[in-house]
C-alpha cells in the first residue's frame, strides 16, 4: 500500500553543527536501510529547498506511522501524508 | 529531468456527461501514450479525491509546459509543479 | 485500517430541488449499507454546518477510494482524508 | 454531548528530555482515566504526525473546557474544537 | 449553554430580487421569534459587511444544529461555530 | 459604540511561572474594573482554547485602542477587532 | 472617527455592459458626494488592480455601515474594515 | 508617487526594555522628520493592534526602499507595500 | 522604474471559443507593442500553468496602472504587483 | 533553462552583527560570481522588504539545487522556485 509523504526540514538555528551532522547521518542510514528493503520506494529532493518527496510501500497505517515517527529528523520536520492508490489510467504494474 | 506535478480536477457542474466522458477518454489516451514513451514516469490517484500525483521525465521546462498545457483536462485542473532532483540519500539509480 | 474523513457538501444553488432530494436519498442508502457492513464505522454531523466527520474501516487505500468516489454526493463535496492508527494511550480495543 | 477535537503537539526544541517524558507520562495517565470514565470516548493517532483526533462525551461546554485546559500538554498544543451531533443517516445508537 | 456563531451571507448574483426579499423576511421573522424566546441571545451586524455575530443559548449541540440549519438563509451562508463558556474573570452573572 | 474583539494568548514557553501569574492577576483586575464600569460589556472563554471573545462599549476608536493596548497581556496576544452596529433584525434595546 | 477600508470589485462575467456602466456611474456619483461632504476623506486606486483604499471619517460604526452598505457596488465587493486612531508619532493635526 | 504601506511590529519577547525604548525613540524621530518633509504623508495606528497604516510620497521605488529599510524598527516588522495611483472618482487634488 | 507582475488567467468555462481567441489575439498584439517599446521588459510563461511573470519599466504607478488595466485579459486575471529596485549585489547595469 | 526564484531573508534576531555581516559579504561574492558567469541572470530587490526576485539560467534542476542550497544565506531564507519557459507572445530572443 502506497503513501505519498512531503517532508520539509526546519533545524533550530542554534543547534550545534556536530549534533546536526549526527542526526543527518543517522537519517541517511535509516533511510537507506528502508530503501534497500523496498519500503521507502522513492525519494526525491525538491530542487531549491530542504524538502523531499517520498513514496512509501507499507502494510498499513500502523507501519507508516512507525516508520515516519522513527525518523531521526522527525521532531524537526513538517510532514504531510496522502494515501495513494492505483490510477485508472496507469500502465505501470509496479505503481500500486 | 524530473518534475513532480499535483493535479486536481474541477469539472463545471453543468458540463454535459457526454462531453465529460469524451474529455476523460482523450485524457486517458494522452496519458497512456506518454507513459509508454517513458515521459510520464509515475501516475497515482490520491485516495478519496479527484486528484493525482505524477512524475514527469522531460528534457526541459519547455517540454514540461508543452505536455501539461496539452492535457485535455488542462482547462479544468488546478496544477502545482515542483522541480525534482536526486536526493543525496537515494539508493535508486532510476530516481534521477 | 481506519481513516478519518471530513466531508463538506456544496450543492450548486441552481440544482433542482427534486434532483437534490434524489441524490441525498441515494447518499443515505449508500451510507447506511456501509454502516451496517461495519465499513463506515462512525458518522457525525458537525453542528451548525452541512459537514460530517466519518471514520472508515477498510482493507486498504484502494477500498477507501472506491467507497468515497462512489458516494452519490462525491462530485459536490470538499473532502479531506487522514490515515489513523492506534494511539499509544488508547484503552479501547476497538479503536484500531 | 459529543465534541470532535484535533490536537497537534509542538514541544519546544530546548525542553529537557526528562521534563518532556514527565509531561507525556502525566498526559497518558490523565487521558486513560478519562477514557475509562467514558468521557474521552475515542482517541486516534493521525499516522505520520504528532497529532491525535479525539471524541469527547461531556455534559456541556464548561466540562469540555475544564478537561482540555487541564491536559498536561495543553500549553504545547494547537487545538481545534468542533461540536458534533447525531447525523440523520447514522444507524449507530451510541454515536450521539 | 452558549455558542458564538459568525455568519456571512453570499446570495447568488442571479437570484431574483423578489425571492431574495422573501428569504430575508422569513429570516427576520425566524430570528426575532428565537430572540424573544431567549435562544438567540445577541445579534450584531459587523459594520461594513453582510455578516453578523450571534450568541445562542441552547440546550445542547443538537438544538444548536436544528436552529442554524433551519435558518432560511442557511444554504447561502458561510458559518463558523465556537462553543463558549464562562470566563474566569467575568463579573456578569448572565454571561454563562 | 460596540466592538467585537477576539484575543488569543501565547505566553513564551520560557516565561517564569511567577511572572506569568503576576501578569494574569493584573489582567484579571484590569478586566474586572472595566467590566464593572460597563466598558467591557461581555467576556467569554472559547471552550478548549486559551482565547476569549469580548464586546467593548467605548466612545470611539481612540478609547478602544487605549483599553486594548493597556492590557497587561497585550504583548502576548493575537488580537482581531471588528466594529459592530445594530442588526436590523435585533429586538434587544441594549445591543447597540 | 476614521476607518480604513479596502475594497476589491468582482463583477460577474455575465453582467451586461450597460448594467455595469450604470452601476459604476452611480458609484462615482455616490462617492463624490461623500467626498465633497468630507465623509470619504481619501480614495486611492491600488495600481494594477480593480481595488481601492479609502479613509472614511464618520460619527460612529452605525454611520460607517450605512455608507458602505449603500454603495451601488456593495453586492459585488470584497471589503475589509479596520478602525484607525491617531498614531503617537503623527505630526499632522488632521489625521485623527 | 504614492505608496500604501502596512507595518506590524513584532519585538522579540526577550529584548531588554531599555533597548526597545531606544529603538522606538529613534523610530519616532525618523518618522517625524520624514513627515515634516512631506515624504511620510499619512500615518495612522490601527486600533487595537501594534500596527500602522502609512502613505508615502516618494520619487520612485528606490527612494521607497531606502526609507523603509532605514526604519529603526525594520528588522522587527512585517511589511506590505502597495503602489497607489489617482482614483478616477477622486475629487481631491492632493491625493495623487 | 521596474515592477514585477504575476498574472494568472481564469477564462469563464462558458466563454465561446471564438471570443476567447479574439481576446487572446488582442492581448498578444497589445503585449508585443509594449515589448517593442521597451515598457514590457520581460515576459515569461510559468511552466505547467496559464500564468506569466512580467517585468514592466514605467515612469510611475499611474503608467503601470494604465497599462495593466488596459490589458484585454484584465477582467479575467488574478494579478499581483510588486515594486522592484536595484539590488545592492547586482552587477547588471540594465536591471534598474 | 530559466527558473524564477523568490527569496526572503529571516535572520535570527539573536545572531551577532559580525556573523551577519560575514554571511552577507559571502552571499554578495557568491552572487556576483554567478552573475558574471551568466548563471544568475537577473537579481532585483523587492522594494520595502528584505526579499529579492531572481532569474537563474541553469542546465537542469540538479544545477539549480546545487546553486541555491550553496547560498551562504540558504539556512535563513524562505525560497519559492518556479520553472519558466518562453512565452508565446515574447519578442525577446534572450528571454528563453
Amino acid at each position: 500500500m502506497l503513501f505519498h509523504v512531503d517532508m520539509t526540514v526546519h533545524l533550530p538555528s542554534d543547534m550545534p553543527e556536530e549534533q546536526a551532522a549526527e542526526i543527518k547521518a543517522a537519517e541517511k542510514a535509516y533511510s537507506q536501510k528502508l530503501q534497500h528493503a523496498g519500503t521507502w520506494r522513492h525519494l526525491w529532493r525538491v530542487a531549491g529547498s530542504y524538502s523531499n518527496v517520498s513514496i512509501f510501500d507499507v502494510e498499513d497505517n500502523e507501519a507508516l506511522h512507525r516508520i515516519i515517527s522513527g525518523l531521526p529528523l522527525f521532531p524537526y520536520m513538517e510532514i504531510q501524508v496522502r494515501p495513494l492508490c492505483r490510477h485508472p489510467s496507469s500502465v505501470r504494474d509496479d505503481d500500486s
